[in-house]
């Protein structure tokens, strides 16, 4: 352990305007080039920051066009493989535009996430992308607030079905559509759902769980949907007792597939619409002793570069997640620059790279 | 494709001073609060304000404290499953110091982040915590010139031999030689090294291969040390062919790999310093039908959740990632609060978790 020398300071404007022989708001009018100076002073000013080795800042700058060139990122957690792809996303397109992002992580906490959008409105960010938490469905009112004060917000991945704003998400329904007629198409009758929407209790009938869905978060239900339609397209009626409804998490996909695997009607294949969350499935097959897919087929979501590397490497329906990020940065340019038209909705879609998790039967 | 609203622009200061009746800067000084100002003005230009809905924003108060409460991040890759944690250590204490952080990704380009240093210090963040690119090595005067303008600067995972500052870093001397160590007591003679330093022309001795690693990054140069020292204690000579000079890259290592594989005097085992780098090494025996470990030995590095779930699980020394951005961010506070003695150290030290990649020979 060894000291380190203490930086020097950098020169403020205090210290510039006591060397020009000028009031501190003149110097600040002066570098910051707004408001009226004499020339005498402007170039006073100048000659003392030169010799102080002051620069004139962003700050001085922002204040003059109110323009902060910084885009605010809100999001669930930049560890999950999936935002941070998407944070790529959308850094390389605020980069290209010469934009800032501040990265802000909610961990799906409501109240951490207002706080976040009102911070990033009081720091004046030209523009926010949000992906929200689940719970802020009810009550969008910090989106709105923002909106309102000319701080666009693009909402990115999920919806809030109360805030009527631009968005750019994944084709979710088509996704767990895609998915579930794989394993139909296999020969699988009892297809399980994790994750479908968080329930206080369990549902008894679909109707029970369509209802519940309704109050989720635009990706789970549209996943309901899409896998319910496959369902009943290939006449296959859907049981309520297949679909997850408690803790959405890879340890809550692992107690529920636990629960269903111990059960008589057990599923042959599982849909699992999280990247990480398929990492629960492959534990509790290990616990168990049984093997996917001879046991259990599996479909995941997303294909991060080690899925083809898992054992068995995984048949998945892979999500633009790059994609994701770009297209909502862009989006957000739009609104920036208050283009008159903006599309409100893009859907990027998914497609299925077949691998060894699908058994016939 | 719809259409939505463009939003209200937010009141401007020169809004709120043309309603008072005042001059701009008038109404800046009194909105900032800094400068001289009359009672009578300072009344009139908040009550313009209140009937606007202008609020006193973070670059006024920056403006007069010179303190933007803002962390810049420089590295390289936030979509690499390393650098993302790292992220989530950073962000996580600067929310909790009520800091955010900006952040850039330079892709290992100096150009880029030179660029990027200088607008964070034009844009007065209070701090830089920086994984620098390896080619930075011989000039790190953008560091230094961040410094002088009073922006401390942490090193975090690498640091350059030229600049003197704070770092906080994995012990990688020590996480190369336990890996190597495993490998040879399970009998492996002819273990590979993946990666080295990058070398123009592939060193013919060792003497040659440890002068390049002389010029490479921190990391890359410790963790030859650590794999060099160990094969020298168990009396196995190194062989300089067997350590990878090439493109740095996941792509890099299968290329290395599979060159390797084809030779008479080809390695039984191979420790990989990269999470991502491993999936080179299981593209490599896929692509040519063998298998670990039976025809190659593996050791790791870093414990991705998805590392127990390869075919074969995968034995690792395990890196805290996540403590490596939460230590160089509190060693950035200490600094930012002119604590008078900063350790310039911090190593945080690898641990080996043992699954089923090593064969005894």
């Amino acid at each position: 352990v060894e000291a380190v020398t203490t930086p020097e300071p950098r020169p403020t404007i205090t210290e510039v305007a006591r060397l020009a022989g000028v009031g501190r708001s003149s110097a600040a009018r002066a570098l910051g080039n707004y408001g009226s100076v004499s020339p005498r002073t402007r170039e006073r000013v100048q000659a003392a920051a030169r010799e102080l080795g002051y620069e004139a800042n962003e700050l001085a700058r922002s204040m003059s066009t109110g323009e902060t060139r910084t885009i605010g990122v809100v999001l669930a957690d930049i560890a999950n493989p999936f935002f941070a792809g998407v944070l790529r996303g959308v850094t390389d397109v605020c980069a290209a535009e010469g934009f800032d992002t501040i990265v802000v992580n909610t961990d799906e906490n409501v109240e951490r996430e207002r706080a976040a959008v009102r911070l990033l409105v009081t720091k004046q960010v030209d523009g926010i992308v949000i992906s929200p938490a689940g719970g802020a469905a009810a009550d969008p009112r910090h989106l709105e607030a923002a909106r309102e004060r000319g701080v666009p917000v693009v909402q990115l991945d999920r919806t809030l079905s109360r805030f009527d704003g631009p968005a750019v998400v994944l084709d979710n329904r088509g996704a767990a559509y895609t998915a579930t007629v794989e394993l139909l198409r296999a020969g699988h009758r009892r297809i399980a759902l994790a994750w479908g929407p968080w329930m206080a209790a369990p549902p008894t009938t679909v109707c029970d769980l369509e209802a519940g869905a309704e109050l989720d978060l635009s990706t789970t239900r549209e996943r309901l949907q899409g896998h319910l339609t496959a369902l009943r397209e290939a006449g296959v009626a859907p049981d309520p007792r297949l679909v997850m409804t408690g803790e959405q998490t890879a340890a809550g996909v692992a107690a529920f597939l636990g629960a269903m695997l111990d059960d008589d009607e057990r599923p042959t294949a599982v849909v699992v619409t999280e990247t990480d969350a398929a990492l629960g499935v492959l534990q509790v097959l290990r616990e168990r002793g049984l093997r996917c897919p001879d046991d259990l087929s599996v479909v995941g979501f997303d294909d991060a570069p080690w899925v083809q590397y898992l054992d068995p490497p995984l048949t998945v329906v892979r999500q633009p997640v790059q994609e994701l990020g770009e297209g909502s940065a862009r989006a957000l340019f739009e609104l920036v620059r208050n283009t008159e038209a903006v599309p409100s909705f893009v859907h990027l879609p998914a497609t299925i790279t077949r691998r060894r998790s699908v058994a016939r039967v």
